[in-house]
């Protein structure tokens, strides 16, 4: 679209690239569960990775087929033989915007709702190969994001090689459609992935990576005080502040093959 | 928290400031009708701020009491003669994570909820001025935001002056807590006002400009298509990635006092 560039007080018009923002309806045999705004592409990721990480799926057999149905629509048939969990889909229309979840409540439901154990032996984590991710991250997303207005999720093997990148307006989004290409091949739980995210770690996306079975994450943000929290109650290695050669360490350092720094000079 | 700073693969133990994410049950005349992960404080505002940009409550004779009921619950009591909206409210029901909002459906329905007509001559924009908020902005979040983890949103008079700021995890709720503030004043709509916005400008937070009669937009970060799109349609002036000197203006420029630049040279 065409902009105006104003700089020192003189406008100049431009042409400008817009991260594409359009709502999704979400139906699940045909009922609506939940309508995000998202960027367009990868919609059927999109919905099962959304419906796997609320607890509403929970394995590929249990889906028939994902289609589009309308214009900014998408619907998951059930396989004949599958049920739904209907109190989780009645508590997902209690919730609302930028949310999804419950904080303490939620701590607990993923508790009862059998999530995969995290193992605590890997991915094993090489503090060079940690450091390096945000940049390949960068350069793979220069490619989609010259809008500057997209998030980034991403998936890594130990090595740090990356297997796969998703980009929306909403970082939950992008998320849900990294898992939800995973799902949609049957290959769950993630244990000896990365997930790495363009920006912060809330509560809402360490829900995520506990419904996906993920060990590590690694932000280039901050992580919420509750996101840790609930890091560390699954045993999660939650990185934050990832920079090339430096990144803190929130939980689950277990996981990091680190030697100690020798004392501080006073 | 103490965390494990790595550095060159050796790791060392420091002390780290954490953004602060709790749920926060949202209640009306004792009735739930939202979760949302933020920051703790400024609780109330962000109740009313909440159900007035969805269109759920009108103006403040509506409200008799908003009381913290519980560990981090709220609830706004209403006035003996007010009714509310309920098709709002079961519409909120069915919307979900990061959303709250139905794309072409809302900006329909925000026509005809009777938003404040937005005035087409104020506030008139002194590039100078918009060009110096998000300094003013980051210099007032240093006190509080020593964690990286928070959205700023603040209001500005048309001569820069800083007349409110908000912080949460979630941008839109810092924006809800900036309105809310004032729906408790009594002091909307906001014709005359400026609202910052640390981060990027996503349809959401164009709408609760709507809803407040909000006549300028600046974010430092960048603006959805969508957001780009509603701002056009009520007129709103929508400016991105905000620096010293210089910023990219989306819609509405017939608000800012600009020169035309002079032709580029070949």
């Amino acid at each position: 679209m065409t902009i105006q560039r104003v700089e020192r007080g003189a406008a100049r018009a431009a042409e400008d690239v817009l991260a594409v923002e359009e709502p999704l309806e979400i139906s699940i045999g045909g009922r609506n569960v939940s309508i995000t705004m998202r960027t367009p592409g990868n919609d059927e990721e999109l919905a099962v990775g959304f419906l796997f990480s609320e607890g509403i799926l929970r394995d590929r057999g249990q889906v028939s087929q994902v289609a589009i149905t309308g214009d900014n629509q998408v619907n998951v048939s059930l396989a004949g033989s599958a049920s739904l969990d209907l109190a989780r889909l009645d508590r997902h229309f209690y919730t609302s915007s930028s949310c999804g979840v419950c904080g303490k409540t939620s701590i607990q439901s993923l508790e009862t709702a059998g999530c995969p154990v995290i193992p605590r032996d890997r991915p094993l984590l090489d503090p060079a190969v940690v450091g390096r991710l945000p940049e390949t991250l960068r350069q793979s997303q220069q490619v989609f994001a010259r809008t500057g207005g997209l998030h980034g999720a991403a998936l890594f093997d130990p090595a740090g090689n990356l297997l796969d990148l998703r980009e929306d307006v909403g970082r939950h989004n992008a998320v849900d459609k990294l898992i939800g290409a995973r799902f949609l091949r049957g290959d769950l739980p993630l244990s000896d992935r990365i997930l790495l995210l363009s920006g912060r770690a809330s509560f809402e996306l360490v829900q995520k990576a506990v419904m996906a079975g993920i060990g590590a994450i690694v932000a280039v943000g901050a992580p919420s005080s509750l996101a840790v929290e609930l890091a560390n109650q699954f045993g999660i290695t939650l990185i934050g502040f990832a920079r090339p050669e430096r990144f803190n360490v929130y939980s689950g350092e277990f996981r990091l093959r680190v030697r100690e720094a020798p004392p501080e000079k006073p």
